[in-house]
């Protein structure tokens, strides 16, 4: 039985084709494949993952680390600068009893810390370098300082960076040279302060078709399971790629317009320079979300208003945040699915 | 004992002073307070609402309706134009054994379906019009044409007014007027189909200090108790008046910016167009979020960065969305107020 409106629905037969093409491109390329589980949070689709051929998993934080640790996933790279406490070294340690468990940093402070607080455990480091985002990391020619800090104490099996500038229309392939570039730097950096890298981790979405696998060891994308409208807008995937949509009451026709009862509180409110809208309509590519509000979407379009009553499926600017604010996901597809799964991880920021 | 980074906390203080002072300027005014308490979804924090003066409680949502009876409130308003399916009118239905409960329309067709499904019932309806926010609402003398479609079967008890056009920059005065302006006409409307109205309802943030109570009988802010950014920028509070922040850690300082460990997993992912950043710093005024990704927030400021490891108080954009994403507050203050406080009706969305 399916519950009210709104709700996230995920198409299981998209769902495994996504998880089974990207997964065949990093074997074929000779890439390991370390899906970001961020975007769906959930154990379910990560166990999908991992018998696809994923190596293991990424997430952002320790929390979402212990919950898929919990759920038997034995590999996980937190891709974070974490700065430890007490506590949260004590969480770290106790992971690494049931999972090989690796942690990002990226400053001599950082790993220093990390080295002190952390030492005499299993747990890995890998340094985080800036391939042009911006965002966190270091420069790729400061890897082997930061390592140094660590070592002795700690083993620093590599690198990773986190190439996000590539959500930009046509960044893709530039992004994915500095990408590549940066972690050639970042592994010859590693190598002057004695440390061979094993593992040198990139990779989002959007650039994982140009991703440089000759460079790169592992890749971690994330949004490739369901796709959303940004990756629709990006060409980062196809329409009938799109295995999640938010399944919406109209409640209104205010306006000549369809209103619906899917607001920010369950598509999230995010909406990138390049959005031409607050999200789409799956089987309505013209049509906008014009107007979003906690509780409605109003949508513009140039077909027929579907009656008042009558459900639409929304596609949401930026599936990860939209996961993030329910607590399962009803599957549609093969009985062999039970549902709803479980957002386990939902809310798991610290 | 405070929880790992981040977490929104509630400074006690501001947040009875705001409850105090907008409950004071409407026992002045002689006008009715129901809060709108989707941007708390805290039963803790509504039992406050009530005790300095509010006559009930709006809410968005069924489910919020019943997390907030099942807490004791007694008179809530669903400021909604519902949809009902037969599910959601058997729980309106036992809403009303244990609160009076008002729920909103927008068409002849909602109404009539209304009528139909809650016969019998003591539900009271609100025709939802339109001040000129454009989202939903009838025109403002379409009122009596709805009400007629329900009459005679549920109890028609007045109309209510969304003016959501305030959220824009000194909008808040010509509004207030328009939404006056809609109330009245609504209110001819429905005498016109021999219903005098008891309920003439609206109210926004922004709007409020403008708000004609010679009109309204009641008003619905929600955001006051709390102020975000949104409402700092918009003029409609101070930041003396900012009751909850997220307390984040300063995790990197790559680029020599501050990086923090909240992002929109956590602050919600709003940017209004007359929005300056992502988000503000509560002690440091010139500060701006710049980057916000699911768990970084890139903070340009002109002061000396703290050190790693520090805490800062950010002030979100959209208050509302940030509390849907906890289950706790953590309230700072007298200690007669345990906390963490439930975010009860967090994801209640149907």
């Amino acid at each position: 039985m399916s519950p009210a409106t709104p709700y996230l629905e995920v198409d299981i037969g998209r769902l495994d084709r996504n998880i089974e093409r990207v997964a065949a491109e990093a074997a074929t390329a000779g890439v390991a494949l370390r899906p970001h589980v961020k975007t769906h949070k959930s154990p379910d689709i990560a166990h999908r993952q991992l018998a696809a051929g994923a190596v293991g998993v990424t997430v952002a934080t320790v929390g979402e680390a212990e919950v898929f640790v919990r759920a038997g996933v034995t590999d996980v790279l937190v891709a974070y600068p974490l700065w430890l406490t007490d506590d949260a070294a004590a969480r770290v340690r106790a992971l690494t009893e049931q999972a090989v468990l690796t942690i990002g940093v990226d400053s001599v402070t950082g790993a220093a810390r990390a080295a002190d607080l952390l030492a005499g455990s299993d747990v890995r480091l890998l340094v985080e370098v800036d391939s042009g985002h911006h965002r966190t990391g270091v420069p790729p020619e400061h890897a082997g300082a930061v390592a140094r800090a660590a070592r002795g104490s700690l083993a620093v099996v590599g690198a990773f960076t986190f190439p996000g500038h590539s959500y930009a229309p046509g960044a893709g392939a530039d992004v994915a040279r500095q990408e590549a570039a940066a972690l050639t730097t970042a592994a010859a950096s590693l190598r002057g302060a004695g440390i061979e890298p094993l593992v040198l981790s990139g990779g989002s979405t959007p650039s994982l078709a140009e991703a440089d696998t000759d460079v790169a060891s592992e890749l971690r994308p994330g949004v490739y399971v369901f796709g959303d409208a940004q990756q629709w807008e990006l060409g980062s995937c196809s329409p009938d790629e799109i295995a999640l949509t938010c399944r919406s009451t109209v409640v209104s026709h205010a306006n000549g317009r369809m209103v619906l009862d899917a607001g920010s509180k369950v598509l999230g409110a995010d909406r990138a320079a390049y959005s031409s809208g607050h999200g789409r309509l799956l089987d309505d590519p013209d049509a906008r979300v014009v107007l979003l509000s906690e509780h409605h979407a109003v949508v513009e379009t140039e077909q027929p208003l579907p009656p008042l009553g009558s459900t639409v499926r929304v596609v949401p600017n930026h599936v990860c945040n939209a996961v993030n604010l329910v607590d399962e996901l009803w599957a549609t597809g093969p009985a062999s699915a039970p549902s709803p799964w479980r957002v386990a991880a939902r809310g798991r920021n610290s």
